[in-house]
């Protein structure tokens, strides 16, 4: 049986931020969902998270998550920080009676990966540990204390950077700060510590000293351990979750055209073949189908793509795109759009909650909301549905191989029948059956003679 | 007398498509047009391209290229893939009686100079080769065979990485797969391999054992000899690509802002004291003259820019900009637009197929297609050219001076003269002589006492 | 007392510019104007600036500035461009009797931060020097003179690349070439220098020969003495110079998603827990409050962007935004607009030269120019003020809780009244008063039977 405690509770004064440090966001999620993702691969029986700074909005934050995220937290309250020992000393009255390992994580280290503390637990429970210790080999180790242990991985001592011999610097395993312990024994050892340092802070790490055995499990990717005190290692941190996604898809048969300008969450779904143009950015819970091509420069969010649909400049979020549309430059889906197959959205269109059929073309400077329109319907350029009157919003239907003229307003609640014409300039407040023409426009009156008082300005 | 084959029959596994590896594009060519563009300084009688998986596709997009990329390719069937010896020995046939040099390339290395094949050929040639071979000097040469030569450049011997002493290891000079051969030598050579090896393959390489003299040529640039297996190789051949680009037209005159955010493909041309602003890209045919700036957030593709142009977040496709005219943000040109000097193309507006005068502007929100406007001409927020009638496209033609009004709607075909004036909200069906005011609207009604029967939404 | 001398003569052929170098832009400042700048923690008595190719343009350049960055500058013309110690020459008249300290730049060396200027010249005091010349130590010194000088940094000897020993070719400090002389020591010593040597020249550093005590003084981050000499240099020197400005900002409490692809100006400010998304530039004299998120792709240049505001894919110049407004995607707005707080500015529309009350709305496809529109004004999607009657501009009135129709056009000049409801398509013409409908349309037409001759395009 496995429970977990996330250490949750420091302000991150380096943050310069209202907001409690693991709050902060990686991409879609924040640094604490992070955490909580990491322990995916392992099947834990309680999770506690321990907070303080702000601890409200921490409990406020993951208990509105989906269920699947962040099942039964228990929050944990550290009144006052007096280190990462004190912060365990909180779960003495939480844990008391549990039967089973401990695993400690801390917040603000959002990048370890599922496998990592599954191989961390799993070696624990192999060799009956009382702790293991989760090392990392740093390039460059200078400042962290360096962890010694014999040829079994059996701890023999942690030697704090300032007070290594030369010979005992050249050692660049560190201390990742990621724990496993049998609780009972770790339950004996954590009253046991004292403040007695420097900072005047009671450390989880003075615990091992009270243990046996205790062994030590190298992480194979240095960079997952990065904790995150400040914004530059938020930066870094999100750069190297982002080459670790895009590594992935470009292994997966997906062309990013240069990868270092386009970010994707890790929530998202892509086949092979599909082309990410520069400047693009996928988020959320978006999936994109083979022969597909997205971007420049566009955001797809919450979306379905089909295949062989091409996205440029636009934005694209809650949505769904059948296959073979044509998306952009410079439109903008939104809230709940489904396109049938083969459609064209052209320039400065807006949909928003919006269904059209198949070979259905807005290719200019229109808004549809709340509509529905059939297949191969011809919506002309400027038309637009005026969904509002000023207290709610109506729907428009319109048919199919209808054709709307240029300037046209559909005044909703309304019902446009199949083949009907449209003619420009038209605002249509009435119903119209099928295979009518429309018009609803004055008669045009030339006055000739008229001059302009002045000349154009240059 | 120079033939040139490139190997372009295998699948590329790893690049998980369904497209043959060579088919795969970097900027605005596929890797193979890359490969027979490397071949501009030589004089070439014959081009072989050896295919095999999906080998249509290939013959297909190579057959369809402008004559003088691609002159009189022969393709050659290699129905199953036994190494690259076995696929120069398709060339048997083919190459029966042919009187001179053989280039071997292969069809997923895009990046060699056609200076670097030149200096191949011309060493080849210069020293009476049987064989010459293409070697790279790599930083890091791990797992690749190594070539040792005497002081004279003539090879010695290819040691694999494995069976390298420590001493050998040392040798950074690589085999870079490409050869020039006395083809006469090569076609008695080339029965004799034998699959003898763990790949149970026939070796090209192999076939410099029974030559003599073989010699070798380095390669200036080692990143010239990449070769694409996977995504992540084709996006870092596109940076290279990209920083060889960029470093040129820096060199030229040109001040590119953040570079590492642009991409130019090596068909475009610039002018000295052109400045391109970040996350631009220039694309295809396109050529920007002196004092221009383009970007931020650009695409211009297939276009020709004049001088003291200014574009930004705009797409211009197919078209062409005079002198002084300012285009953006939010723009697009499409479909062989010309504009005069001068003109002003601002937000929200749409140009396709369609040919400005002088000193024109359409500064928001309208779509101008298929139309012709003179000089000066002012074309109000709103306008729009209504040049579909759900079956044909018909033009129109706005003389010099003429101002539509917003909102306002020319439903072509169309010809309004000089000087008119065109009211707002007017749908003009019907010609329209010079110096006419044109009114179709309806006149204003106000009715007192409306209210709102609820508060708008906040 | 101090004067300082810029050296700004020389065209800096490889720029292959018709622009002299010290005129060419890093962010938003010349080259020149950046080593004005890095004066600003030192008290100068005068500015003289060197010119000699198109010297009138840098003159006007700097006579354009605002006073405080630029307070009486002397231009001083060199006629032919004979080094640098013939650069010092020619202000032998100008500062004849002048007591006091000189400090000579290179006008293309921007980076010099003031602390390391005003370091030198408070070394050079503090030591009563006859020169103090200013030091780096490179990583990578190659190709540059190398500086010895005894414990005390007083100057032994500078050598030459060519002329160093090996050992001496160990030592990595290099010769800035910025320098602090007792002026009247300097004034002195010019007279002396020969132009004896390969190039022809006359060299400032030779003066040192006649000069005691020199001192050297090392600037504490080599990346500071840049010197622009080509394109590529200066787009090095911008990344310099963004790394060094986001750095700030992050530390201050920003977060910046993909730093690299963000671009800010040193003369930008911003707030804690402000968010930039990538591919954003923020320009000019701009001013970001806590808790607004700005991006992905947006200019933001020359603004005042409040609270809790979001801006996506947007341009934003000259304008101020009040608290929690939503902008944005493809929204521009310019020419002086002041949103109040709460608005919703949406998808392709332009605001010009227009004031926004609170909770006022103006979602789509609108140009609103020249306009002042009340508190929770909602402008329907197709509207726009016809600000500009082919002559002069005019403003727009619209009163609170008023809202417009689609496409409706407000001809200007025009006041709308509060709480008035203008119809779908309508163009008002003429004033309305409060809590009015206004209808100017023609009625809708319905005829049966009609058919398109074809069938529309698939």
């Amino acid at each position: 049986m496995v429970a977990v405690a996330i250490l949750a509770a420091g302000r991150g004064t380096r943050m310069k931020s209202d907001l409690p440090k693991v709050l902060h966001r990686l991409g879609g999620k924040s640094l604490v969902e992070w955490v909580l993702g990491s322990l995916s691969e392992i099947e834990t029986a309680r999770r506690l998270v321990i907070v303080g700074y702000r601890g409200e909005l921490i409990t406020q934050a993951l208990t509105n998550l989906e269920d699947d995220a962040a099942p039964n937290i228990e929050f944990v309250e550290q009144t006052v920080q007096l280190g990462t020992g004190h912060a365990a000393q909180q779960l003495l009255t939480h844990l008391k009676g549990f039967q089973g390992d401990l695993l400690i994580l801390n917040g603000d280290v959002p990048l370890l990966r599922p496998q990592t503390l599954k191989r961390l637990l799993e070696t624990h429970r192999e060799h009956h540990n009382a702790a293991t210790i989760l090392t990392a080999q740093l390039p460059n180790p200078k400042g962290y204390g360096r962890v010694f242990c014999d040829s079994q991985n059996r701890l023999q001592q942690i030697v704090e950077d300032r007070d290594c011999t030369p010979a005992q610097k050249q050692n660049r395993r560190i201390n990742a700060g990621v724990y496993c312990f049998r609780w009972a024994d770790l339950a004996e050892a954590l009253p046991k510590l004292t403040a007695d340092n420097d900072q005047r802070e009671y450390y989880l790490t003075d615990t091992v000293n009270f243990l046996n055995p205790v062994m030590a499990v190298d992480v194979e990717d240095y960079q997952e351990i990065l904790g995150i005190n400040d914004r530059k290692q938020l930066a870094a941190a999100y750069d190297i979750l982002q080459t670790r996604i895009k590594d992935h898809w470009m292994a997966a048969g997906v062309t990013l055209i240069d990868p270092s300008s386009i970010t994707i969450d890790d929530t998202v779904g892509l086949e092979a073949d599909v082309v990410i143009e520069p400047q693009t950015h996928l988020r959320g819970k978006t999936t994109i189908q083979a022969g597909s091509r997205i971007g420049p420069s566009s955001l797809i969010e919450h979306s379905q793509i089909g295949q062989q649909v091409t996205v440029m400049y636009s934005v694209v979020t809650d949505s769904t795109v059948a296959a073979g549309t044509r998306i952009g430059p410079y439109a903008h889906l939104r809230g709940h759009v489904e396109t049938g197959s083969g459609c064209r959205i052209g320039n400065f269109v807006e949909l928003k909650n919006t269904k059209l059929g198949d070979r259905t073309n807005v290719a200019h400077l229109s808004y549809l909301g709340d509509t529905t329109a059939g297949n191969q319907v011809n919506v002309g350029a400027g038309t637009i549905t005026a969904n509002y009157d000023g207290v709610k919003k109506h729907r428009t239907q319109i048919g199919d191989r209808t054709k709307t003229g240029s300037n046209s307003v559909l005044v909703a609640p309304i019902t446009i029948g199949e083949g009907v014409n449209i003619a420009a300039g038209s605002t249509v407040t009435e119903d119209v059956p099928d295979d009518c023409l429309v018009i609803a426009r004055a008669r045009q009156v030339i006055k000739p003679g008229w001059k302009l008082k002045a000349k154009p300005e240059a």
